[in-house]
């Protein structure tokens, strides 16, 4: 169940050959990756060359009623983005996509990820009298490019030597008045698929497939880890220089929770990953129980690899309020209720007196996880068998993962036994690192060594060179003089 | 899935022996009954005698934010209410709960369920000088129960003569000035259940169990049909003169789709009437499959039951997209997708090359079943057989179920391998009206002809006299002079 | 300047031959009489005898947007209100039109005014089992009106009928399906006047003269003290059995005050009477000064018209914050400000070392008007002699006029001179109230005792009986019993 | 009446020794300057020398809540900005207080006025890679200062520098995290103003000195033309190498139109330069006539002079509709009224059978002169003899002001009686520039060629090199290549 791992951003764009109302599109294509980012929603359209670009904190569906998506107009090609982050008045500013003029033009852009060396770069630039409107490493990489954009002759060129300079997680995908770019940062950590429209010859980016379907598109491939796709009047053309030039690093969270199940990234459907998970927990963490639940809706397709693993029942114990999202006033200290209580309530027939395995996508600070193993045993359930279809947190992520702060995970205070104790389960197992990175190899068909795969939060082997020190609001609180 | 079946309402009521902030407690429950009514929610506080209504269109947590919530004020006692209806301006009218001051002081009244003699009894009340400022029968019963105040020594004597003249399915929560009452008419038609918090030995009613749940209350007992339960001062009273007067006839769409699978309605739990269903499809539509999948949310218990029975393989082949609300633009005419592939995305490879039972839990107009089918089809699904955990809609609802009109039923129009062919699917069955009532007899305990429920939508037997044609909106259009 | 004195209400009507976009004409009408009410707005337009209504609380321009306005399509008859009102929820419930079914179809209602006998109206109402849903005078008239077409053959026979009953101040534009009513009550305490558009033949109603001219249309005539005017078919008929049965009594508050000073009232402008007002304070305040000024807006005229009877130069010495309205934020305690220095701002060097007269149009509380006079003698003034254009307030009016409570006239507690004292002026007069009913007999050419004026509120002449005791919410506080 | 001359700022700031709820204070200033820009409001806040900034489209009441204005914070400086701009998607980020990051921190701005030579300033920005978010100059300015801060030792040593650079109009607010900055161009085209509140020590800038008084605060001196006042600590600094290197040029239009009556401007009071202007016309412009009118509300001081001067009689001829804003919604084309019927009404006993003199601030395009004299004519005046109070405009200012392009402005395509011909008038007459400019300096008591008044636009007498063309939106459109 989602606690406090957040994904930061989705990333959408759109090329179509008829100029239409494109906009439209982009929105579906949004809601399709809601789940990606639900802080904040925008989108850019560029009709005749001219961008305009609209964006606010909200959801898609709210941030855009229909007179706000008309107002964008009609264009030919169009970016989109949904955004994580938190509160406050800066997020505004923070919001997605990036439109910027520089000298020769406009420049919209939009980011899935987050830069390793933005601290750095940051500081260079504002050395040189660059100026920052916002905190994001958005406005960082659109300086790196548009510097660039000075001494090359095209924008992909300016993007392929702006990825010399840039270093960390990006999935990009901008938009000049000519041309839409896609690019993905040689270690390829968050995904970046492309699509097409057969009917009207439309082509697409997407951070997931299922944005893809729900806007009637074919998925055509995934962008390479490096890869910079360039789209000019109809026409792509694919950039590869910075291609194999790092050892691909996929963000192994996409598969464990991110995605969304009917998603497949670089070539594995999460759902797959996610029934493999359940069913290597059920060989390495077998257990007597009667029953198989699974916390909704993330735990689910590992519950059901658990299930058909162990031959266990699988069944409905917990039922998630879908009305809960960003208004909702929580239960406040009087009450006799707390959020578990308010986002999921028990099939108490399904879990009364029986021996209950519980699947579960992770465990953060480990107090959720005790809300729900109570809610359980207090509908009868003789015994709770919790098990995690990932291993324990140990590492702060630097590639755009919001995992929480070291002093709050609970593996870094505690034995999986005394996790065991505090969540009150009867016993407790979590995925193994190798399982999972085993996982996938089966399900990408390659061997063990050739996975390429992230599992710096869990075991931290970072990809790449990392800060000194986490700095989360780290443009936020920086030293100022006068 | 969702059709075009609506609910009209869900009810909740609360009394605290100690004034608090009872409006918040009332927010938490509506928001477990909002599945029952999306359209409009509205609670009523009585303070030292005074009670403050507020009410609008839009989810629980629209209508109410922080400030709109402290508005209403402490108080130690309350009523709520979820409503489903159609748009448009009379709407904001019809949203509960009604608050009326009449001889005796204020009345607050909040309903689920439709009168089968409303219109008469409008008409007679208007006969007499009455106006109505609403369409609701909600506004007959306000003027029923008033009226009688006239002449009977309390408030409940009043509702209990009103019970005399009202005729068809009314749960009712209802507020004078020092009483809090609820009502079940005689059929049961509609469920309504008490509860209470032990820590503060506060007493409640609901629509559902589930909202006691959400609250952290204990569920006590149903209602019984019939009975009026009287809460002055922290008493608790029983008027029982109008129960065993009427045949039992629980609205049987409540355990087949209305109610959330954990909520207990008069004895048995929604999630295993589901099960039931489908293993009774199972028996009765044995196919020879691969795997079997639900349409979430509600055909999910029901595919569970089927692959039990069958010994099928369970798969989670169809995956909501839940950010898709009122607010949400439906695709365009001209855009390659449609509200289903919005709603619905399929897991590929879940589906991919198989023989696929996909389990619904009605059809109403088939459009909908034929797009799921298409989009398992599009997906490499072999063969789809559907079926469905109801049986065919054949006849409208006069209790508050808004079914569409019989020119929009397909099972008015055509046979069952019609219906299959429609929809694409390589077969289709039903379950049958008393393979439900079987089923709801033997989780009750109970033998066939004492189970109690109303299945009039599918086989036209009504408990009561119905009126001689269907008017959905009855108040609207009447004949008018001057 | 506008204190705690506040009208109630403004009402306007419209026939068109032809269908069309009504509800856009009674907008612009309503604009135009928002100073009679900016605390809730509503349209009700009539198409095809089918009457559709919205309103809410705020300014017309706030309530109404274009989306809300068109969705209340076209039509060929339309009423709307502006009104006037304390904060809360029952509010929302008493803005107007009040639309209503009854048994001849629907009825929609706009009122301005207050019942003197609406507690004992509606007290009967209710021991025949009448049930209320506002606190609202408006209410009560609703269903006398429509319990009397109970017996009557039209509803214009229901209105005449009724009228025997309802005692007090009403001014009513009321619409059935198919007819367009104006009414005023036999005193004319509230004005209404009736126009017409040439070149579309429309017919209008209106509370002001000024809403007829908002929309292009002529003014006809002001219906008679007692008139029912019927709108049928494009046909207009008179009732006028209530005719000259009651002395005439127009609420002389809409001259000093309420009204726009463009509005002709009974056949005089606003405007003049004001002027002659500051003639009548020039010839019986005569002050050695050097300037006069006005606070405006409502001042301004009575200012000049004392400047020019005495001699003195009028200058503009006070400028109004146009921009303060229902959302701002008032100063808090702490800051260097009050409400009044930031809705008043003083014109230097037009005050400075001069002794001014300063003309407003009344002092309720009279802390407002100490807090200009010091910003006066701040800016410099070195006399201030306030001269107020109407006699002191004494008593309360029964009849739709919000006055402050006795306790709070500052005029109940203190002489003049101790007032003058309090506000720190150097010398202080008010209009007589002989002089106020001279300058109405001057400017209606008739003779002081035909002029047909309240002045209750200064002299406790009531033309009506009145209630024992005043009571402002007086259907918020009832005794209740269960 | 105001109908295309637009000023395009006010600006705001405000240093307190004790921290405290400043935001608050800010709103109340912008609330007084809310004249000088209807379309944006922004409160940035410095707390602890940390920024905080928000912003958005509307008046300040609109914009801000008190839930909004809370969340703004504590602090001891801020600064605020009201804007004047055309609507649209670019708009909401060219809002003020800008707020960016640089090399040593945060710096907010708030700019009034327009730059010159800012096109050129831009394009060398961009070949040295600077990226824009906005279209404003504002964005340009925060360029120059923050490079200039990379080679100076101090922020106001950076704005020292860059005022070298800048060229044209631009009163500022600005906040480091120490030190709050009002700076004023060498020309002091733009009214800037220095106050304290005696009780806290509070040290304020203001565009207007009515906005000082709003908030307690004593009028202390107007910024000198090209002067630096640093505020750090509570001292006050003054750095006035940039003064006495230009001619002073104030706006005159500051006087005759955008400045309110009782602001003092550089030693003047706008209503004073307004009564000498009417006076002027009396002399220059007389008329056999009966009464003076002016237009509400800029044209009612220079009507009193009118009339003073001519010894004709001052009347309150035209009502003003307070309650049209940004959001009301214009009559249609098929009614029977138009925008200058909803904003103005005639007073039609005033103007009745009488020979008018019309007194109004400008004439831009001329039909709204049109639909003011055909208002009275309508009314019943014999004769309207139009006077403006200001010279005809015949050119575009880069300064500032949006004045309408000159193929709209009436004064280019018309010789004075072929305007009044078109307008309807009985005479027309304008003030001279050279009589604007006379009375500009009896009221400064200095002689005519010290008076340092920019007076471009009626005469082309430019203070500053211009650019070749006119550019309203010059970064909107600028040529792009990829």
């Amino acid at each position: 169940m989602k606690g406090n791992v957040n994904e930061e951003c989705g990333v959408f764009g759109i090329y179509e050959p008829e100029e239409g109302q494109i906009a439209q599109i982009v929105y579906h294509g949004l809601v399709a990756l809601q789940h990606r980012g639900e802080e904040a929603a925008g989108i850019a359209v560029n009709k005749g060359r001219v961008i305009t670009c609209d964006k606010d904190l909200g959801l898609v569906s709210e941030v855009f009623d229909q007179e706000r998506l008309s107002r964008l107009g009609t264009g030919n090609m169009a970016i989109g983005h949904v955004r994580y982050s938190t509160s406050g008045c800066s997020t505004k500013e923070n919001a997605q996509p990036m439109l910027v003029k520089h000298i020769k033009g406009q420049l919209a852009l939009t980011h899935n990820g987050n830069l390793v060396n933005s601290s750095q770069l940051r500081r260079e630039l504002e050395e040189q009298g660059c100026i920052f409107h916002t905190t994001s490493d958005t406005e960082v990489i659109s300086y790196i490019i548009t510097r660039q954009r000075l001494v090359t002759p095209s924008i992909e060129a300016a993007v392929e030597k702006a990825m010399d300079i840039l270093d960390g997680a990006y999935s990009l995908v901008l938009m000049s008045p000519a041309k839409l770019i896609a690019v993905r940062d040689p270690h390829g950590f968050k995904p970046l698929c492309m699509g097409r429209i057969p009917a009207t010859g439309a082509i697409l980016f997407a951070s997931e497939t299922a944005a893809l379907a729900a806007v009637g598109a074919e998925f055509e491939r995934d962008i390479r880890p490096g890869e910079i796709v360039v789209v000019e009047a109809g026409q792509v053309r694919s950039i590869t220089s910075h291609c194999d030039t790092e050892k691909r690093s996929l963000c192994i969270f996409e598969h464990i929770y991110f995605a969304r199940p009917d998603s497949k990234i670089d070539g594995v459907f999460a759902n797959d990953f996610r029934i493999e998970a359940g069913k290597s927990l059920a060989r390495n963490g077998a257990v007597d129980a009667d029953i198989v639940i699974g916390v909704p809706d993330s735990g689910l397709s590992a519950a059901l690899g658990f299930a058909e693993e162990s031959g266990l029942r699988y069944e409905i114990g917990l039922i998630k309020n879908k009305y809960i999202g960003r208004s909702f006033i929580a239960p406040s200290q009087e009450e006799r209720a707390d959020m578990v209580h308010m986002k999921l309530s028990c099939v108490v027939p399904a879990v009364r007196g029986k021996r209950v395995v519980l699947i579960d996508d992770s465990i953060v600070r480990g107090t959720t996880s005790a809300q729900i193993v109570r809610l359980l045993k207090d509908a009868g359930a003789k015994e709770v068998h919790m098990r995690i279809s990932s291993p324990p947190f140990m590492n702060p992520c630097y590639y755009g993962t919001d995992i929480d702060s070291r002093e709050h995970l609970i593996a870094c205070r505690m034995t999986i036994p005394e996790i065991c104790k505090f969540i009150g389960a009867d016993s407790l197992a979590f995925l193994q690192v190798d399982a999972a990175r085993d996982i996938l190899a089966r399900l990408m068909q390659v061997s063990g060594d050739q996975v390429g795969v992230c599992t710096a939060c869990f075991d931290g082997d970072y990809p790449t060179r990392v800060p000194e020190h986490y700095e989360k609001n780290r443009f936020e609180t920086m030293e100022v003089s006068t």
